[in-house]
């Protein structure tokens, strides 16, 4: 096989391995599932930044002591509508899910749910919790604070987290509408498949240690820094999104998050807020859903600039990311199929589907 | 007095003129002063993009039907956490204020409150209405579809609004963190005042009726658009606000708004979406407010990149316009003035405050 073609497995059996490697570090079958799924339903998108390249850092944090396999779960207030939650050190997915499954559950009974929960871990794809409200006819909307990556506009030292935002909103026939943004120009995912891959960065995007841009993957892991988008705005943007997660949650704000990769014997403190909104309170669901049918396809048919063969909507590239990677599997390059390899053997699991 | 001297105005007296002229056309005494505060908050926060320069049409809008300076709200669907308003074709500021006092009163009893509104029209600033949480100790927010002004990523035909996006968050010491962002690079306001003054436009921020980048305000208002900010997340943000408020309220979208300046006989339908949620759900204000001035204190003191005097925090620099302005005056350009004077004396408004 040359060193550069990649391998194609099928989500089942990269969740199955995933999950199994998981499951032999003390997560119990449940979360290891979820976990799993979070993972590879990010592979399956497109949005291999943060797929199973993460894996290898969630066990790793286990192994070191940083996360808790088999954490519990408690409710530190509240209402029918909003619920702090502490994660006691959850794996992000973990965490996740269950706030998601709770904002979703108050939303079904109230109408909306807001959950905000401290003391959790890096969780993966925004969208991937988003989208959890899209089968219940609901808007999702998922946010987390990470750790501190940019500099407020004039600063030249990482305090804030390029916090992401997901928002999900059913259609009826089109693809949902799912925005998944970080505020940053780039993102550390970019960072470390550029860093593996051994390519430069884009341009304009990051930060070295002593502010200066630089497309060099390495300089910016030695203390360097993201740039926002669009300035002030993505720097306001960003930390709104983290007084909603590491505030509401009385959890860790972004420039008191530990770095997870540098300091794998400590808990990443990582807050998430989660949010459901039940559409049927402000019109009939169909309806909703047939009104952004009919906004997807006009923006889709918007008169196209010179040189561009057609117009996406947020979230439609990776949704046909997905029926192609369910067709054709998850494409692995061999670096990554090296690791899982090494990953599975190094805890003793039978890695049967990978070559 | 020089052609570029400005006049400075007290607000009161600022605001109890814009108030005597939208009465003398049938705009009730409150909804007059309502309108009359929004707008002149805008100038005294240094928004003079959205302040007294909007008087005009308002009030040509009233002349020529395009607006009901005497509207009947009608609630069209209510849950005590979510309401669906017919603005009645009011006023922005009517309709924007009761839908934010709906909001409030909805979080107040049942923790959160989202109120969508249709059938409205041009709002002014984004954060006057979500600050209207911060003295209930919520956080605020709000945003408005506005006529379509910006392409999807990819297209040359304004399809989506520049919607903007604001969120408010009490602090104890230290002013409020309020971050109130268009979705464009720059703004209809930004354009207004450039062609009011005869300047060019900011560069890269704005397309002519081709496609192609210029920075002739003319140019712009013969049919061009606005670029969104940072690409696709821009467009992405704008068009998941155009679904929170023109979908969820069942009125327009976006690209079914007609221009208010040209048509002015015409509804404006701008629909707003607006939330306020109670902090003490999830921990004591107290502490919530304290924990953001150390927030804000810990990136205002982030160490400066060559050149940069001062860091600031979302809304600061309004804040602190604010605070001058209050002692100073709002300072009005000798054009503003005019047609301050010609509106007054047009509708038999004695303006003794104006030079």
């Amino acid at each position: 096989m040359e060193a550069t073609t990649p391998f194609y497995l099928s989500a089942e059996a990269l969740g199955q391995l995933a999950q199994e490697i998981l499951r032999r570090h003390g997560v119990p079958e449940e979360d290891a599932a979820l976990t799993a799924d979070c993972l590879v339903w990010a592979n399956l998108h497109g949005i291999d930044t943060h797929g199973v390249i993460r894996l290898k850092v969630y066990v790793d944090r286990i192994r070191e002591g940083g996360n808790n396999p088999r954490p519990t779960l408690r409710v530190i207030r509240e209402t029918p509508v909003a619920a702090v939650l502490d994660g006691d050190n959850a794996l992000g997915p973990v965490g996740g899910v269950k706030a998601m499954r709770l904002a979703i559950e108050k939303a079904a009974t109230a109408g909306v749910g807001l959950v905000a929960l401290r003391h959790s871990n890096h969780y993966g794809a925004a969208a991937y919790y988003a989208t959890m409200a899209l089968e219940r006819d609901m808007i999702g909307f998922s946010t987390t604070n990470v750790l501190p990556s940019m500099p407020p506009t004039g600063g030249r030292e990482a305090r804030v987290g390029n916090n992401p935002l997901a928002l999900a909103f059913p259609a009826a026939e089109e693809p949902p509408v799912v925005l998944d943004m970080a505020t940053s120009r780039s993102s550390w995912g970019v960072l470390f498949t550029a860093a593996q891959a051994g390519r430069p960065l884009p341009e304009g995007c990051f930060l070295d240690a002593a502010g200066q841009p630089t497309v060099d993957p390495q300089a910016v892991l030695a203390g360097g820094a993201l740039l926002p988008i669009a300035d002030y705005k993505g720097y306001g943007l960003a930390l709104c999104l983290g007084l909603l997660t590491g505030l509401l949650s009385d959890g860790h704000f972004d420039t008191d998050l530990p770095h997870p990769y540098r300091f794998l014997d400590q808990p990443g403190q990582n807050a998430f807020f989660m949010g459901a909104l039940r559409i049927d309170q402000f019109l009939p669901p169909e309806r909703f859903k047939a009104r952004v049918d009919a906004v997807v396809r006009r923006l889709r048919n918007t008169p196209r600039a010179p040189g561009v063969e057609r117009i996406y909507l947020p979230g439609e590239k990776e949704w046909e990311a997905a029926r192609e990677r369910r067709r054709t599997g998850i494409p692995l390059p061999p670096a990554m199929v090296e690791e899982l390899r090494t990953l599975a053997e190094s805890c003793g699991v039978k890695a049967a589907c990978l070559p």
